[in-house]
């Protein structure tokens, strides 16, 4: 599909991710688009020259699109705000605020399986404080409809207000789970594990891991999805992971589909930037 | 525009450069050529492969032409003479020597600003000492018939024999950007402004930066260039590298062009590697 | 040739090598494949996801070729039979075991010169104990029916049971370069040529170096090959190597050939992962 034939879209990531980079930079390769790679690091700003500096000299390149991974939440937004007229920026994940692409994945993955979102209890388990994605799926699924949003995972790990985004706060594993239809794990991030946020591995999967017992007391038909990529036996059995309600790796699938869709929305409503030159 | 369909051309960089390498990558890819970027660092020479036999193994694989970037002065000199015949050899900077793409296109922006040459003054003002631009900006306006030419800096930051290459040296920045028509900051590498060549930041912007008050001191429209990245405050003030008379950003786009126009004017004319073999 | 225009081909590689993925990353690009490029090491298998999740993400964007480089024998085949069905893998060299791709271009440039395998008696100098290309052309040679195969060196690097493979074994260079078709010098790492494997550099190349003296007591039209990249002075000499009789800038260019053949027998033969999505 050579619908972004001539484009040029700059992954500019302040941050290492290569699994998100490539799904972004296939996504991009598939609408035939130019993609150039920056980790930003290792670029300018290292030689002092500005962020803004680097982002007008990227526009003036006649770039239509920045895809920005930064690990400060809101530079996305900020980036955004200083772009150039007619310059798109995506977030691609932002510090703990947000990861939009991969929330707006996850309610297409939801809706391919359970399209009434009205009747769903989806049930969030793990970090959710430090989770860019777990504030992304409460705004989409709460913008969605979705009847009930819940949060599990220990007090340590459970930001403050985050009954403002419409979820219920569960501290029980077992409680927060019952009846669901839909079960996402977190990731824990491994410098979570040591220190004051979590006693131990085995701890956390104890208490938070979602097993085949666990899964069970969910709806028979409760969907499994995980944003990947995956500490197996600590916040997710590989039983559970590979099992039959797993929809872990269409949600792969699905970002591919869904970044090849943002990207061409967002550009196809635009003026290529080179002919504007 | 796939005037290169088919062609490779290979970023061949000795040292790290992500705004140059982008421009020359960007440029490859608009006009379809196939891009590899190698960073010759971490390439096979760092395993005792010698610099020609890593040229011969490129020009075996039908490249068509070497973007070459070398800390060192005449690097790209030793390249063209070694390379295979009907391989193009791009000099992207070496050393202190030359950066022949950046003078061009700074010329090409003085042009459509200011079309006579020979009724021009140009001041270029900084660390000529260390510039290959400054050189190859001597060169291609002195080509160009340019009515004058003027160097400004510390006698610590312009080189002996610069006089041999057209230009006027001036040590007071008042004196030489007096009547400019057009003004050139550039960079202060950052390891020059400790030691022995600048006594400190501050001081360096209260003699050589380009601030309002001294930008007045030229014609009323004269045209700001800088190379990039910018140091702001310490060669340039913001207000000047923002303001009305700047050309730093059309200088990016610029870039672009002209990187363009060398790339499909050089191999143009030359039978695609791939086809001779 | 656009034969596989559409298709994603990944190019895992779990040891640097830039020629090596650069050739296949040039075969890829002439056949409009998409490409992807992952250096393992720095991707998510350092966060803690197992190389089998990987596998399965980068199947999930579908994914139609994994070309893999690894330090470990074995692991180009442990990937292939983890992957899923429909998805190729390509063995760009595994620990000491194989390297396929180089053994076919190897064999193909003995063929262009030398077509009658049944008549040629074929010689390998060098490092065979560490050598995955020297197994790979053993294979290959063997194979096609090749009349003699040796393998010459020193006994601390030949492997025990070389023989079993088809090739007899030489201590001495004179003995075994007598009378041979085709002479094939391998690299000697680094890292041998100091401590137990080999006494020193100059040592070496008195004992096995591929000189003009030595060269001579092949046949006359005795075709000279290496595998790349070279080491000059220690397994071979700069006038053999750039001499009549070497083949060695051939099969860069051989590689390239076959590995687009290699990428397009295989990948057309089967339907692309995208549309089976």
């Amino acid at each position: 599909m050579p619908l972004l034939r001539g484009r040029t879209i700059v992954n500019l990531f302040f941050e290492a991710s290569t699994r998100t980079r490539t799904t972004f930079e296939l996504a991009a390769a598939r609408l035939s688009a130019d993609v150039v790679n920056l980790e930003v690091a290792s670029s300018s700003t290292s030689k002092g020259e500005s962020l803004l500096d680097t982002l007008a000299t990227l526009e003036a390149m006649h770039c239509d699109m920045f895809v920005v991974r930064h690990p400060e939440s809101g530079a996305a937004h900020f980036i955004a705000e200083h772009a150039a007229e007619g310059v798109a920026v995506l977030n691609a994940g932002d510090g703990r605020h947000a990861h939009p692409t991969q929330a707006l994945l996850d309610a297409y993955t939801v809706h391919r399986h359970k399209p009434n979102f009205s009747e769903l209890t989806i049930a969030i388990v793990g970090d959710v404080l430090h989770s860019r994605v777990a504030r992304s799926q409460l705004r989409v699924f709460g913008t969605l409809g979705v009847n009930e949003l819940r949060v599990i995972g220990p007090r340590t790990l459970i930001p403050a207000a985050i009954e403002e985004l419409g979820a219920r706060v569960y501290t029980d594993l077992d409680a927060g789970i019952a009846d669901a239809d839909v079960v996402i794990a977190l990731r824990l991030q491994r410098e979570r594990m040591r220190g004051a946020f979590v006693p131990s591995e085995g701890e956390y999967y104890r208490h938070y891991g979602l097993s085949v017992e666990r899964l069970a007391l969910a709806k028979p038909d409760c969907l499994v999805m995980h944003p990947g990529p995956m500490n197996r036996g600590i916040e997710i059995a590989s039983e559970v992971a590979d099992g039959a309600q797993s929809a872990i790796l269409e949600q792969v699938s699905n970002g591919l589909a869904m970044r090849m869709a943002v990207m061409s929305h967002i550009l196809g409503a635009r003026v290529p930037q080179a002919e504007l030159a």
